[in-house]
C-alpha cells in the first residue's frame, strides 16, 4: 500500500471549538480514560451532535423499546493491551464488558455483533486464539454471536486487534434500573475486591512484578445480577467499575442522582497485592479499573437479602457494604478515612492506566 | 506513554492453522475486501470459533427473535480513508452502512450504537465534524444514536478516528428475505448506477482527476426497500453490493442460493465517469464498492412492478434489470457480454481498493 495523505474535503477548521475543549484542541489519552474528559468529549461533541434522550442519560447501557418489548443495547471497543492477559484475553473482555453493561440495566445478554478491526502482519494464529477466546467466553455467559464485520488496516495503522461488541437482552418486565432512582439512605454495596483487573493489566504490560500474580477478575455478571434480582426487582442503579473505578462509577452516579455518596475507607475491600503495586505505582486503587465487579444501591430495607444473595454467588462471595446515599452534598463523593477524617474522592480526569479494555 | 512490547500471556504458536490459510500465516489487506479471503477468515477461524446456526448464514444482517418480536441486527466498522470524501464521509458511511444492511432483512433501522476508535492527536475539529456527518445522517435516515463508546490509542497505533456501529430494527411480519429463498426464474434488478463511491474515494485519495468529479452514492436504502416491499413482501434476497461491489454479491447470493446467475453486461449501469476511470485504473466496476445501491432478486411475477415502484423513488430512478437466477451452473455468476460471449464473473480474492469504507 502506497503511504496516503488524510484529505479533508470539508474544512474542519470552521468549526468553533466548545470553551471547555479549548485546553484540549487535539484528542489526549484521557478522553479515552472514562473520566472527567471522556465526560467533556461526550457532553460537548457527541450528545450535541446526535441528539436523542436515550443517549443523553448516558447509561452502561440503553434502555429502548422495539416492537413493545423493552430491552438493553450497549457497545464498548476493546484496544486493550496486551491481547493476553494473567485471567483472560481482549476475546473475554469483548464478550464479559458488553454482558455487564448490559446486567447493569437488568438485562441478560441474548445476542452480541462482534466487528474486528485487524492490523496488517498481525500473526493469524494470534487471530485465531482471540476468536477462541471470544467464542468460549459467548457460551460461558450465556450469549450468541450473531452478527461480525472484519476490516483490515494497513501496518502502522491500527494495533493487532480491536474489537467492538454491540449487545442486546430483555430487560425484565418491572425492572428500572437507572442513577435517577437513587435516594437518600441507599445501601451502597460492591461486589468483591477491587483493582484487580487494572493491576493484573499493568503487571505485564510493565514488566513488574508484586510477588505474587495478579490475575484479572474478568467475568459475566449476568448470573450475579440475575441473584439479586430474584430478592427483590427494586435495585435502584447498578454499575460496573471499569475505566475510572470504583470513584468514577460512584461520582457518576452522584452527579445523575442528584444525591451525596458517602464511603467508608476502610470498607472497600482491596487485596493485599492490589494495594502493594498501587503503593508501588502511585496509584489510588479506588481509581483502578475491574471487569467482574458490580457496584449496586439498594434501598435500605432490601440490602441485608441482596447482600446475602450476593454472598451465596460465586461471583458476589465477598460483596460489602461500603457506604451510603445521603442528601447531603449533592452530586458529591466523600471518603470517611481510617483516621475519622474525610476526603473527596473526585471524578478522575482521565486513565490511570490507558488501553486497559 | 512508553513503547511497550505485544506480550502473549497464551503461547499462539499451539495454533494448527487450517489447510485453507496455510498461504497466508499473516493478516493482509485482503482479509478485509469482502472477497474469497474475508471469506476464508470467517469459514476457518470466526465460524467454528464462535459456533451459533445465525451467524453461520451470513448475512448482511441477522435476524434474531427476542420477547417474542423478530429484529435484524448487524454491525460494521468503518476505516474509511479520507475520512472526507466527495459526497459524504466515514460518519454518513457509518450510519448508511449499518442501516443498509438491516434493510436488506426488510427491516427499518430503529436504534445505532455508535463506538469510536480515536488516535491520540488528532484534531478535535475533525472529531466534531465526524460527529455532526453522523448526526444528521442518522436523522436523515431516522434511527437514533442510543449508546456509544469511546476509546483512544496511542499515535500511532491507529489513524485518527475509527467508527463502529451496531443497529437494531423490527422486521415486518410476513417478511423473509435471504438467499436460501432464490429460485431459478428470480429477476435480478440493480437500484443505480454502480461503482461510484469506489472511484470517488479513489479519486480524492490518489489525487486522481477524472475530467468531473465523481460523488459517492452514499445513502440510506430503508425508504427505497419500504418502496418495494409496498409492492410485494415476497422479495427473495437483496444485498447491498458494497466492498468486492457487485461481482461479490451476485457471487455471495449464487453459492448460499444453490442457484446460478446470468447477468446481461450491457444492462449494468455504469455511469462513463466511472467507466472512464476504471479504465484509466485498471478496475473493473463490477468489482468496486457502492454504498447506496442494492441489488434484489424478486420473483418474476412481481418483477415488473418491483421495478417500477423502484423507479418512483429517488434512490431507484435508474433501476435496471440485469439478469436473472438460472438452474444452470449453480453457484456460479456469468456475464452475457456485448460481443455475445460469456463470461465467468468470479468472486474476488480480495478488494481491489482497500479501506473504501
Amino acid at each position: 500500500m502506497p503511504e496516503t495523505t488524510q484529505l479533508t474535503a470539508v474544512d474542519p477548521t470552521a468549526w468553533t471549538c466548545p470553551v471547555a475543549l479549548r485546553d484540549h484542541p487535539r484528542v489526549v489519552m484521557g478522553h479515552g480514560g472514562g473520566g472527567a474528559l471522556s465526560a467533556e468529549l461526550v457532553q460537548h461533541i457527541f450528545a450535541p451532535a446526535f441528539g436523542g434522550e436515550t443517549l443523553s442519560q448516558l447509561g452502561d447501557s440503553a434502555a429502548v423499546s422495539l416492537g413493545g418489548v423493552r430491552m438493553a443495547f450497549s457497545t464498548d471497543s476493546y484496544v486493550v493491551r496486551p491481547l493476553f492477559f494473567p485471567g483472560g484475553s481482549i476475546g473475554d473482555l469483548a464478550v464479559n464488558g458488553t454482558v455487564n453493561d448490559l446486567a447493569m440495566s437488568g438485562a441478560r445478554a441474548a445476542y452480541l455483533s462482534c466487528g474486528f478491526i485487524l492490523e496488517e502482519g498481525v500473526e493469524m494464529s494470534v487471530v485465531a486464539r482471540v476468536a477462541e477466546t471470544l467464542g468460549a467466553a459467548a457460551r460461558r455467559a450465556g450469549v450468541e454471536v450473531v452478527t461480525g464485520d472484519t476490516k483490515v488496516v494497513e501496518s502502522g495503522h491500527g494495533d493487532g486487534v480491536f474489537i467492538n461488541t454491540a449487545g442486546i437482552g430483555l430487560i425484565p418486565p418491572g425492572v428500572d434500573i437507572r442513577p435517577q432512582r437513587v435516594v437518600p439512605g441507599d445501601v451502597v454495596i460492591v461486589s468483591g475486591d477491587i483493582g484487580v483487573h487494572g493491576v493484573a493489566i499493568m503487571s505485564v504490560r510493565e514488566g513488574l512484578e508484586f510477588g505474587v500474580e495478579i490475575e484479572s477478575d474478568c467475568a459475566a455478571l449476568g448470573g450475579l445480577v440475575d441473584a439479586m434480582l430474584a430478592v427483590t426487582q427494586d435495585l435502584h442503579v447498578l454499575r460496573d467499575p471499569t475505566r475510572g473505578g470504583l470513584g468514577a462509577a460512584l461520582n457518576e452516579i452522584a452527579v445523575a442522582s442528584g444525591t451525596g455518596v458517602v464511603i467508608q475507607e476502610g470498607d472497600v475491600p482491596v487485596p493485599p497485592a492490589v494495594a502493594n503495586a498501587c503503593a508501588i505505582l502511585g496509584l489510588d486503587p479506588l481509581y483502578v479499573a475491574n471487569e467482574g465487579k458490580l457496584v449496586a444501591f439498594v434501598p435500605r430495607e432490601h440490602a441485608d437479602a441482596v447482600l446475602s444473595a450476593m454472598r451465596a454467588h460465586p461471583l458476589g462471595a465477598n460483596a460489602r457494604v461500603i457506604g451510603e446515599a445521603v442528601a447531603e452534598h449533592p452530586g458529591m463523593v466523600v471518603a470517611r478515612t481510617g483516621l475519622g477524617g474525610t476526603r473527596v474522592v473526585d471524578l478522575p480526569i482521565g486513565e490511570q492506566l490507558p488501553r486497559i479494555c
